[in-house]
């Protein structure tokens, strides 16, 4: 097998896609994989099949025959397997791998961020959670989905925004120049139509208006400002929490990363420091240290 | 048909059950009728079966032959109508009735608090809105559904809870009394275990928690008080906006009414008076007044 060398893989699975990275045991990238959903929280036998799919993706692209799965190390870091029952379900998949151990989507981005490093990070798209690994001890804050969490993320700016909309074409507060923009977006001109346009908004549509309220907040419109201010209230709680677990290094990852810093005190920003890698490399990186006993034994 | 006494028709249509009330041209109850959900936006179909079986039913108690329904005015008291498409879809039903009007469940709410009267009303159930009738216009205010609107109904108040509950658990926010409640009434330890019990919670299951944050409240939990004060700062604002349009009367009617009622100050409760009837009796009040030139044509 490729000179005796041993196999690494490493999965990010989620809601959309599924991403595989092959390395060697000196970290020598050998090849990628990209396929469909991986979530097993909304379709485990999908999330298997992508898993696969993206693997024999990676090894073809290695230019590796089809049977050298059977030899790989792997580690799947996925969405979903926060929950319990998740988790057992894929432990107990009957895997295409040599090994394969389990983790969250937060894990393997958090060991990405940093290099394969312990620390924290607190990610921000189209939801919102943060982690942190200090001294082998795992911690997952907030990500608990829209709408009883994710807080600060593009669904819930997109959601408060309709929010304060609806208040506004109500007369329960002053208008803003967001109104129209939002309305103008939706193709919408009173408060009924909002409502039915949006009667079956998925997060991912809410999170299609975050921008508007970025924006919007940046040119110092009143209500997105607010929206704006009440998020950071919460991230930056959030960002509180993480600094006295004192990680090694903390980094803000995910879509709207970038927005958010300038919302944050001195004090707050000064901790942040650049994600390093991908959350595929680090969960190559869990491989290679999980199974390296494995592997020299 | 009954000694030639015209026949008037309430129904009030909602998501749950459908009540129907037979009176006649002077005001005398003959019978009523219960059935199942009549919510256009939900099910169509279902809606006019509901009335039909409903309007029947009320017509037996009544004593009257079955046919007695062709001779009825009706004037149907709906949710879901506020949504332009469905108040067509039930205005070209082929009703069994001689004339029919469709309004929505607001409207003859409104009408029933005020004994057939003008007036505007703020009702709070698990669901949350408000509507005035001054001068021949109608206002609805807020009612946008759950999670866009509502805030102060019973969804929102379960809603609420879970959400800082979780920020609670996440060590986000100081602990209180609150947090130990709902998570023995869900049987949950841990925020994932929450996550999961609610991950598919409808309004009507978040409004179960709301008795809990009522209560807790009254004891004094801060987290409880912080909610029920968000919540009543909205509500405040739907009545000053009501207030304003000088209606002859304001009520509060839903299953909070009485919960919310102590948490306004004195110069907006001074402004509240007790509803005097049922949504029903508005509908069959609407009917009256409506179909009376007809009647008497």
């Amino acid at each position: 097998m490729l000179n005796g060398e041993q196999l690494f893989l490493g999965i990010d699975g989620g809601g959309t896609k599924c991403k595989a990275r092959l390395e060697t045991y000196s970290g020598e990238l050998l090849g990628e994989g990209l396929s469909g959903p991986a979530n097993p929280a909304q379709n485990a036998s999908l999330t298997c099949q992508s898993i696969t799919e993206a693997s024999q993706m990676a090894i073809a692209n290695a230019g590796l025959p089809v049977e050298a799965i059977a030899e790989v190390h792997a580690a799947l870091g996925l969405a979903g397997v926060n929950i319990p029952k998740y988790l057992q379900l894929m432990q107990q998949w009957q895997h295409p791998f040599k090994n394969c151990l389990v983790t969250t989507d937060l894990h393997i981005a958090c060991l990405g961020a940093h290099g394969g490093q312990e620390g924290a990070i607190l990610i921000t798209g189209t939801g919102s959670s943060a982690f942190a690994s200090v001294a082998d001890e795992h911690t997952a804050i907030g990500g608990h989905g829209f709408p009883l969490g994710d807080k600060g993320s593009g669904a819930w700016l997109g959601w408060r925004a309709l929010n304060l909309v609806l208040e506004s074409l109500d007369q329960l507060r002053p208008t803003a120049s967001l109104v129209a923009t939002i309305c103008e977006q939706l193709e919408c001109t009173d408060a009924d139509q909002i409502v039915s346009k949006s009667l079956h908004f998925a997060p991912i549509d809410y999170a299609k208006l975050a921008p508007l309220v970025i924006q919007s907040a940046k040119h110092g419109d009143v209500m997105a400002v607010e929206i704006m201010q009440e998020g950071a209230r919460y991230l930056q709680s959030v960002l509180g929490r993480l600094i006295t677990m004192s990680p090694q290094r903390i980094s803000m990852i995910g879509g709207l990363s970038s927005a958010w810093m300038g919302w944050f005190p001195d004090p707050i920003t000064r901790q942040l420091q650049s994600p390093l890698c991908s959350p595929e490399y680090g969960a190559v990186a869990l491989a290679r240290k999980h199974f390296k006993e494995v592997v020299h034994a």
